[in-house]
């Protein structure tokens, strides 16, 4: 069995036709959820690429695994989703975007060179690396080009795309009258961008995936990461038009969300981002390539999934399909990501499993909670591996994928989110230390606690499908408060970083210290069988030293 | 500036004369009191030796580090008082126990050799070894003798000790008609150990700490760490019988505590330890050995400090004394330590700081709660090293050492324990993962939360300070028990992993990703200063590609 582990970045949850999307159609990735089963309450661990791919690559909690935003770099020594299915016999390459930073004060601290293999895992959180594309790029002084770590632009370049950063001047930028119409402003998203369709990142990647697949020997898992439909919002042609203003949903907001919002909400909805989505014009230039971006997506799944088809593979690959991340794209108040509502949170997730155990499954829904940290114990079930219950907070969905329903399945599921790094941390006067949210959510309620000081908030997801209403301050629910707290505090008491010693060694070693001999409480050498005291008995060596005083 | 960073195993915080003890005469300890500042409020982060060590020499929980309990290994790359002594400057040595065990997996995963500078410093928690002594040596098959790791043994065998296992069959045995009387039995605490005193394991690690400290260059930190009063409870003559029945004070229990007691805790009273020291016998013959052993410890310090003030030493090194937990003895029906009673949680904490700042303080008690954590923090300040919030859990008791009460300081104390390992965790059918407690202390209340499922324990120390009355169960303390979750809560949801990133370099990262060229929420360059839009602008490099469709 292999795995092919596909990830998109800020994929909304409901912006596949499979998932009810009115206008967009993804018959590709919708005939995988055919052929497997489509998780409708799948929630990422961190609402943000960085914190929430570290979640997925470690199968841990962001608060365990430490990097907790973007640019927090994953200290050395973090064992890995590479670590756990190595050690079971399987490959795991990386094909596209981590946003990995590699800690190198501890990679320095423990003598780790960059160019050895142990280094190279650890500096690439734990892949072995085919093509590593993060899918960002701005050159200059004050940029941040790494041709190594381009392959994309490195590719344009060698058909012939001119200047040092094809990357930004065609892929991502249309043309107008003779200069660049950048995708990063988004009053360009409507253009197409100014590069051939099969030459943008998102056929790239997939042929680099399949260039992968038709090499690889023995067992692999297969991150195929894409940068897409993540922005800057641009998209070539045929894409670019093939959505309209007719296309772009209403936004769910609602006018009482600015009536006294969250502190932590209101700063958000008040910055440039909150401010730009805010603004009608913003949602009709950008949903439509957003759309566009899906498309060609899908249509490059089709590509993929073909290509599977006919070698055979998809008798022996698990596929997944998810995302880092949502997009508010207006909804709320809000733009990009970073806080809990289910635009935000909430990720597609579609598992395809071609073993016969799956067949009931093929085809239908889960709404069970489940969590990015379940994909790394269920790949290692996969892969063979012993179970790593006390490195992997995450559950394996394997009982999900073959119809059962375990009856300790985790009644809440939790994110998180540190916003040390923005600028609403200064404007609320929080010590970046302080700057952290916590999710819980069940089915019913959503609960945020705000470190700081803050009143929490909460929405009746039942009553209140669209989280409008923040009953956060209403005393009539100070009992699911509590409860929420409670399941906060459990959470918080949760055993995380006793990663030497599994439960199994835990209860093999029990007793071990008193077999060695290390004997207490015992007053006499009666009170104790023979063989734990027989060291300690008999006579003293021959030659004793006479006893000075 | 030096640190002397002396600890003591086992030795409860009111066993010396200037803590009160009404037999025992600590003569040389009271001197350090009598020039510096002793704490009545000191905690270790937990009452077992292996998890309070490591949060010493990390400045980190229990839960923070992982290693939780005796012979859990300390995870590669947890960072230590080595590395951030080292980092400023100072050398960091041990001289004596750590009850280290390495991370061999983790050590194997980053492939570092324990015969490197690197990997010897990995296995051995921060510290370069003068000399590691753990005390414990049994010999045999089922034996855990290493002679690299037992230099005071190896000493025994170099003054002509005979056998393998001098430390066993003299140092920790009497003699009796030829045969060993082992000290591991209780029973024969009152026998002299066969041993001439100046070669039993007290005086000799003092003559080691005298040999560093002689060759010692630079700005050093020893950590010179005893083994005694730990048992196995013998001592050598004379000090075997300096203290008798008359000197064994009453042991502080009530009837009451084995009534109905809260289930952990009755597990521990029952089992082999609780009941031998429930009995008379045993504190009879165990309590004027542990006395003993601390006068004869005294004496030790007594030469240690006598080589100091010789030396000059006395005017340019701060030296700490403390123990890594207490001794029940017999108190609350229990033996050793584990629980988070006064005699087992709280230790004695003497500070001397030879500079003048600290002059306003000397000779006097501070009763502010302080944490085992707060060394390491305080000694990096002594190394001039930059403070490091992100990683130490710790605060600097500069400021208590001079005279200064900062409003901040914290109002609750936290230690943990966790009884996977025991005989007590099957038999109250606990999962590994939950056989956990947590106390959280301030001034008047102690309350313990017991997790899997168990009512959480409260003692009022004001009016019951011996801890007689656990109030967990009462309706009219439903209170402070919430008071007291959710300081747990709030401590829960600490930042301990974040330890790749500082908040001064969280401060100065604001912004970047702007200035490099990430420009979210821009609809129009003109929104936005050209310093940032500047690269997103201007001509499309001259040889564009004619685009496809």
């Amino acid at each position: 069995m292999n795995i092919l582990f596909i990830m998109f970045d800020q994929l909304r949850f409901d912006y596949l036709s499979c998932a009810g999307h009115p206008h967009l159609h993804t018959p590709h990735i919708d005939s995988i959820a055919d052929m497997g089963v489509r998780f409708t309450r799948a929630y990422v661990q961190s609402p943000v690429c960085g914190a929430s791919r570290m979640s997925s690559y470690t199968g841990r909690y962001a608060s365990s695994h430490g990097a907790q935003y973007n640019g927090y770099p994953l200290r050395v020594g973090e064992i890995t989703l590479g670590d756990h299915l190595r050690g079971a016999g399987m490959g795991c390459w990386l094909i596209g975007k981590t946003h990995m930073v590699v800690d190198s004060a501890g990679m320095d601290r423990l003598g780790l060179a960059r160019d050895s293999v142990i280094g190279a895992r650890q500096a690439e959180c734990g892949f072995d690396v085919w093509a590593r594309d993060d899918g960002l790029w701005a050159q200059g002084p004050d940029g941040f080009y790494d041709a190594k770590r381009s392959p994309y632009n490195e590719y344009l370049k060698s058909k012939g795309y001119p200047g040092g950063n094809p990357w930004n001047d065609f892929a991502n930028s249309a043309a107008q009258e003779g200069d660049i119409a950048s995708g990063w402003f988004m009053a360009n998203a409507d253009k197409p961008a100014n590069i051939a369709e099969e030459d943008s990142e998102t056929p790239w990647l997939t042929s680099e995936a399949i260039r992968f697949i038709e090499q690889a020997d023995g067992p692999w898992c297969a991150h195929v990461s894409y940068i897409k439909p993540h922005w800057p919002y641009i998209v070539p042609a045929p894409y670019h038009d093939m959505y309209g203003s007719n296309h772009v949903p209403a936004a769910t907001r609602h006018p009482g969300e600015r009536d006294n919002p969250h502190p932590v909400y209101g700063a958000f909805m008040n910055n440039a981002i909150g401010q730009a989505f805010a603004r009608d014009e913003v949602r009709q230039k950008v949903i439509p390539a957003y759309m566009g971006l899906i498309k060609q997506i899908d249509d490059q799944m089709g590509r993929l999934f073909g290509f599977l088809k006919d070698t055979g593979r998809m008798d022996d690959t698990m596929i997944v399909i998810t995302s880092d991340h949502g997009d508010y794209l207006g909804d709320h108040w809000l733009g990009e990501k970073d806080l809990f509502h289910d635009p935000s949170v909430k990720v597609p997730l579609i598992i395809y499993d071609p073993r016969a155990a799956a067949d009931a499954t093929r085809g239908t829904t889960c709404d069970a909670l489940v969590q990015a940290i379940d994909l790394a114990p269920t790949f290692l079930e996969v892969a063979g591996g012993e179970p790593a219950g006390h490195i992997l907070e995450g559950r394996s969905l394997s009982p999900l994928l073959y119809g059962e329903m375990p009856e300790d399945w985790r009644d809440f599921a939790i994110s998180e989110y540190d916003y040390a790094m923005s600028p609403a941390c200064t404007k609320l006067g929080v010590e970046p230390r302080d700057a952290r949210l916590f999710m819980v959510t069940d089915k019913r309620w959503k609960f945020v606690h705000a470190e700081g000081g803050f009143r929490p908030m909460l929405f009746d997801m039942e009553a209140d499908p669209e989280e409008y209403f923040d009953l956060g301050a209403s005393t009539e629910h100070a009992e699911v408060i509590a409860l929420m707290y409670d399941r906060l505090g459990r959470w918080g008491r949760r055993m995380s970083q006793r990663v030497t010693l599994s439960d199994t060694d835990i209860v093999e070693a029990r007793g071990k210290s008193r077999r060695k001999g290390i004997l207490l409480g015992v007053f006499d050498a009666a009170d104790v069988d023979d063989d734990l005291t027989g060291k300690y008995r008999g006579p003293v060596p021959a030659g004793v030293q006479a006893q000075e005083d």
